[in-house]
């Protein structure tokens, strides 16, 4: 087994998606022996977004800390909180604002396709 | 796309393992459409356990909240804190003990073998 602290993983930029002030650390991943799926973590500062996209892959989501709203396909916002769980399709528009004043930090595991 | 709150999900006791004073909650499965893997939320209160077992299923991991030894197939005993991830390979024994005074809260992704 393997066992990693969150600082010890690199924080990478995200710009996909017309994000802003967001960051991410893919925890385990491939390179850990993980075969199906990886497991990131998310961090979205206080005015920052990732824009709506879409993608093959579906999402499994928890939401660790803070509140933002989560922006569907037909533009719905839904105000997300600490202990959410959300699940988003495969090929279903999604993004994220964080129009509150901490950041928002949540887990995202997404599948590795064949 | 589904979105729930923990408070929501049913909270299940575990007693698989020898486990004792750990419950879970399924946050998302193939109920919401989740094909390959699932999101479960554990907690093990003070003094409980989660014995040590394997099985097919690898394990992803991420801790929440509290300390707890994470028990590898030797034998040893790694201590895990929030914020750590864990990969758990197919098959590798493993188990958790709460020696702490607090709760100990983790998020574990199993895939839905076929």
């Amino acid at each position: 087994m393997k066992v990693k602290h969150l600082g010890d993983v690199k924080e990478e930029i995200v710009a996909k998606a017309n994000s802003t002030k967001t960051t991410v650390r893919w925890l385990i991943t491939k390179d850990d022996g993980a075969k199906g799926f990886a497991t990131r973590r998310f961090e979205i500062q206080p005015g920052g977004q990732v824009g709506l996209h879409d993608h093959a892959e579906d999402h499994q989501i928890y939401v660790l800390q803070g509140k933002s709203q989560l922006i569907d396909e037909k533009g719905n916002k839904v105000e997300l909180k600490k202990g959410d769980a959300i699940y988003i399709p495969p090929n279903e528009k999604h993004g994220f604002q964080n129009n509150g004043d901490e950041p928002f930090m949540f887990i995202c595991v997404i599948p590795y396709l064949e």
